[in-house]
């Protein structure tokens, strides 16, 4: 099995020579800004070609820059005492914080002043910010968060995990080509299998804005191939390369595996504290298991993708560390050197017809 | 940490002296009849008490049961060759299959033959029947599958699982007096904290019909404790002893845990075969392994509840062993023993005016 993450495959896409420009939101999330800062300081280390303007609180940030020179020569302080707090509404904070650090983050993308942007703050008031600053794709009537879930054969995609709590079947279908493109540009697949996520695999299960979405999937030619449905369990056992679902299901599927999988390494804590005996196996295993443990970090997997705008936006966890922090600006940066927005683009023109139901087709149950 | 299964705590409900019945659908589930047969000889191991009514195909059974001259001895087997498939309309099987051997072992308890039945075959088709043949509860418009889920901090109880797909708010109401009611008379608690599953624990968060669930929960006296919202990792995490959720969500979130659950057991076993040392390692570990294998073994988990019919209906998982459909017939049997359905009975008379509208009340979003 391999694990393979974006960030070891081929960068060749993104022009060498000039500098990659990063724009963080240093006040959002738990820990923020030390742990922004102190993820900058790792992600510089697997980047020494990116650059960062940092967006929050100077008086707060320049100490934590302070004791990091070489993370301090490739930073830009863009100071603002305005952060979007976690329970604001995106409606409002979209309309009343237009000086905050997250919304100045991204007006930095909207501007061409930086090729992407990394905020671990209120997801629903970053996607409304984000969409508003850098508006969707031609063809994309709404983003969709996107991230990587470990699998027994290696890495599977889902989306979308929030943003778009109800959606039409045609917001489904957009998921699907934004999915398979996403296989296709960042993962180097060449025809990424899609799923529709069901309570079953038969084509009679499932709720009407799902089976809508599949039979129009059906008559399609995708970026990659249909499958069909699947279910839950599909998704960690890696039966597709990308599961597409609404935001409500895709939320609470993320977050139940993650779930899952902290109760089991509580269990396996307990495991070996339960006797002397259970003591000295983990001695012999501790290698393996560091290894185990490796695999598993959920900080490997942090990093949200959202797909569909006209910039690229990564959502890190709220309550991440430094070190996830850092795996969301991997992510940001693969994006950008592999130029997916680009990629995106010129695909979706190719599907401009069927998404926009432009050209009548007679078998579209979309477009009737 | 204690898992208790109901099966472990007090049996007094179930008056002494009298056998059990319990209706078996010996043709459901991928390995029937044979995985029916060899769990009932499992379960009758753990409740002498226990007689059998065995619906399917006497050609196939009488010599299983040949093999297990005890078993044989407590087992009434009834002759029929109809079996509802996996792939069967949920309403054509209704019409068209009442002598199939799901719809004679229901038919069983409709008519006070058995107390309760158990059948690994076709969800829907189990559903559509039970309703049909045993009614809902007074109170109950749509009867949900519960199970149990394994929790840091014990088990967790969540329903729906699947068995209504899209719930208006009163459906998540009536769910959550069930859910309640149950944790009181089955799990022993005094008052069951309830949650109902959402993508944030905010208030703001989340669709139409959960903030009104969420809103008249917050009005009522509940036989439990309204915690509020949950989000998927409180489900592992036990943060409530209860979750409310549509079927849809409920299915996703229990095959995605089922599913990580697999994909974590399979990377421990790649871990200890890494190496020699690890292999070593695992020699010393392996009677905690043991425990931990038994802990989180799925099978534990079979048997999920119809809850909100007139009669005890549990289903098993289709592809489940010997082992796993005894533990679904352990669940029926703790059901009946704790006299569950009538307290909900009596629960539900108490609660009769907030779930039906009878009367008037001034903060409910329901009854507007």
């Amino acid at each position: 099995m391999t694990l393979t993450r974006p960030g070891a495959r081929d960068a060749a896409a993104h022009a060498s020579g000039e500098p990659l420009v990063i724009a963080l939101d240093a006040m959002g999330g738990d820990s923020a800004p030390g742990m922004v800062v102190a993820g900058a300081e790792i992600a510089r280390q697997h980047h020494p070609d990116v650059q960062f303007l940092v967006f929050g609180d100077e008086e707060r940030i320049r100490p934590l820059l302070k004791r990091r020179p070489r993370l301090s020569r490739v930073c830009t302080i863009s100071h603002t005492t305005d952060r979007v707090t976690d329970d604001a509404r995106p409606a409002v904070a979209l309309r009343t914080q237009k000086q905050s650090s997250m919304r100045l983050a991204i007006d930095a993308v909207g501007a061409g002043d930086a090729q992407c942007v990394v905020s671990a703050g209120n997801t629903g008031a970053l996607m409304a910010m984000a969409k508003f600053v850098l508006k969707t794709l031609p063809g994309i009537d709404r983003p969709a968060i996107a991230s990587f879930f470990p699998t027994l054969r290696g890495e599977t995609v889902m989306l979308d995990l929030g943003a778009n709590l109800e959606c039409r079947p045609e917001h489904l279908v957009q998921f699907a080509i934004m999915g398979s493109l996403f296989g296709k540009a960042v993962l180097g697949l060449v025809k990424p299998s899609v799923g529709v996520l069901n309570v079953g695999s038969e084509e009679l299960k499932g709720n009407e804005v799902i089976k809508a979405a599949a039979a129009e999937l059906r008559t399609m030619e995708l970026p990659g191939t249909f499958h069909g449905f699947v279910e839950g369990d599909d998704i960690p056992a890696g039966t597709v390369d990308v599961v597409v679902t609404d935001g409500f299901t895709g939320n609470v599927a993320l977050k139940t595996a993650e779930g899952t999988a902290r109760l089991y390494t509580e269990w396996l804590r307990r495991t070996f504290k339960s006797s002397i005996v259970a003591r000295i196996g983990y001695l012999f295993a501790h290698g393996a298991f560091q290894k185990l443990r490796k695999r598993s970090d959920p900080r490997r997997y942090n990093g949200a993708m959202f797909l569909g705008l006209g910039g690229i936006c990564v959502k890190s966890h709220g309550g991440t560390d430094a070190k996830g922090f850092s795996h969301a600006i991997d992510v940001a940066v693969d994006l950008v050197k592999q130029g997916f927005n680009d990629k995106v683009k010129a695909e979706l023109a190719r599907f401009g017809d069927v998404i926009n139901g432009g050209v009548p087709r007679r078998r579209g149950v979309l477009t009737g």
